[in-house]
């Protein structure tokens, strides 16, 4: 038992879809969530910068004593996971594995599509994980680098955002996936308008669903989660190197919450 | 990676259930599986008995190399899984807190039932375990202790075992559970009776198959997983202390397979 939070990383907005599962299957916990939208989106740059802003997040959570983090980017786990947790002493998930596992298990026709950031996609993560689990599976993969601004700038629900979908996801139709894994933690916000392309015949992957189940499994693994006799409620705090109204407009609706403190921080590299 | 197997143990067959949701959800995986028949059932003995059984189980199946141990009993699991995993060095996974964590997502109305043996029930594991992650669930809890003989002795599609079931489950129908914990892994072998008596409106939980998913997280955790590259295919081997030719008509029904080694095996205390 652990009275500590759960840290939550990711370049911008896109983790909370995470948070959501979290706060919905683990209602015991404490969250303390970092964004850093002011440099996002992390899927254009380079993978030794992505692995040195992840670490500057890390280490900003590390100080406020959380008992686990989750590195709830995409773009975040293919560059840096293994490194992040091979340098903490707490336990460190990603979003690849849980997502990928999820996707496999879907999958009747054994071909799986999944979309991403460009830094996603060219490391390949994706493909070479489920494949190393059954090498049966074709991995049809793209990147969507238009998606992430639009759900950053609050603008997931407009028309712009329905004609940048379509188009974007047309090479996708003729691939006959019958999984599609949504290798961004931003694109759960886009759901509607990515299923509405793919048809109901596709099954979308939510990789923070099937990432709070793997984090409540190693909670009880590591007897790190927190017991509801605690008469202590759950508290949740949000940072964000960007924009706090902008942060708290997303959050409250995805959330579906009116509570919540935004605090705007600054990263400076850890040396 | 690893290629070495993973380890499953049980007073008797009815960890098969366990093992049967592993070939499937891992199929790259080689599984070597110890029942104890002879000494079967574990529910009625006391606690130390157990635990030092379920010690002689696991150091035999140390010494053939395994990568992970499944504890796939609920009796052993609740009496020995947390000595057992502070005294070796490989993970060490037991099937009470998947079947909790899978029984709590399904409720709908707060009302869990759990059925197990004596040494389950009594050791009140379950109850703990579900209100320790959510105390406004009522767990109605009762034991079966004649259950087990008859999965053991090859008997549980007989009319027998329907008599038996429909008897013993009779106090829990006027409970009004919507959810049923199998809180023993030789319970899935009745699960056609005992859904019958219960019926459809009440979700079993079949601890099996969510303790599968637990292992196939930890395996990416630990880097433990098989790769589908390996060309050498997965193999299984099966040890029981009791009778070789019952183990395997039981075995190859329920695993439907007809290819199964079983090897009698002593076990000795290891001083």
């Amino acid at each position: 038992m652990s009275k500590k939070a759960i840290g939550f990383i990711d370049s911008g907005v896109g983790g909370l879809t995470v948070v959501k599962q979290a706060m919905k299957q683990l209602p015991n916990e404490s969250i303390y969530y970092l964004g850093d939208s002011a440099r996002c989106p992390y899927g254009p740059r380079p993978q030794e910068e992505v692995v040195q802003f992840t670490w500057e997040m890390t280490n900003f959570l590390l100080e406020k004593d959380i008992k686990m983090l989750v590195i709830a980017c995409n773009t975040a786990t293919a560059a840096a996971l293994e490194t992040i947790r091979a340098g903490v002493d707490i336990p460190v998930i990603g979003v690849i594995n849980p997502g990928s596992r999820a996707a496999i298990k879907h999958s009747k026709n054994h071909r799986i599509g999944v979309i991403g950031t460009k830094g996603t996609i060219n490391s390949n993560v994706y493909k070479h994980t489920i494949k190393e689990k059954d090498n049966t599976i074709e991995v049809i993969s793209m990147s969507c680098p238009k998606f992430v601004p639009l759900v950053e700038s609050n603008q997931f629900n407009s028309s712009i955002a329905k004609k940048v979908v379509a188009e974007t996801l047309q090479p996708l139709l003729k691939e006959s996936v019958d999984t599609l894994i949504l290798g961004c933690t931003h694109y759960p916000l886009l759901s509607p308008l990515i299923q509405n392309v793919m048809g109901p015949n596709v099954t979308l992957i939510d990789s923070g669903a099937e990432t709070i189940s793997e984090v409540s499994t190693l909670l009880d693994y590591f007897h790190l989660a927190e017991s509801s006799h605690n008469k202590t409620a759950s508290e949740h705090k949000f940072y964000t190197t960007g924009s706090p109204k902008l942060f708290s407009e997303i959050a409250e609706t995805w959330l579906e919450s009116s509570h919540l403190t935004v605090e705007k921080v600054n990263l400076q590299t850890n040396d």
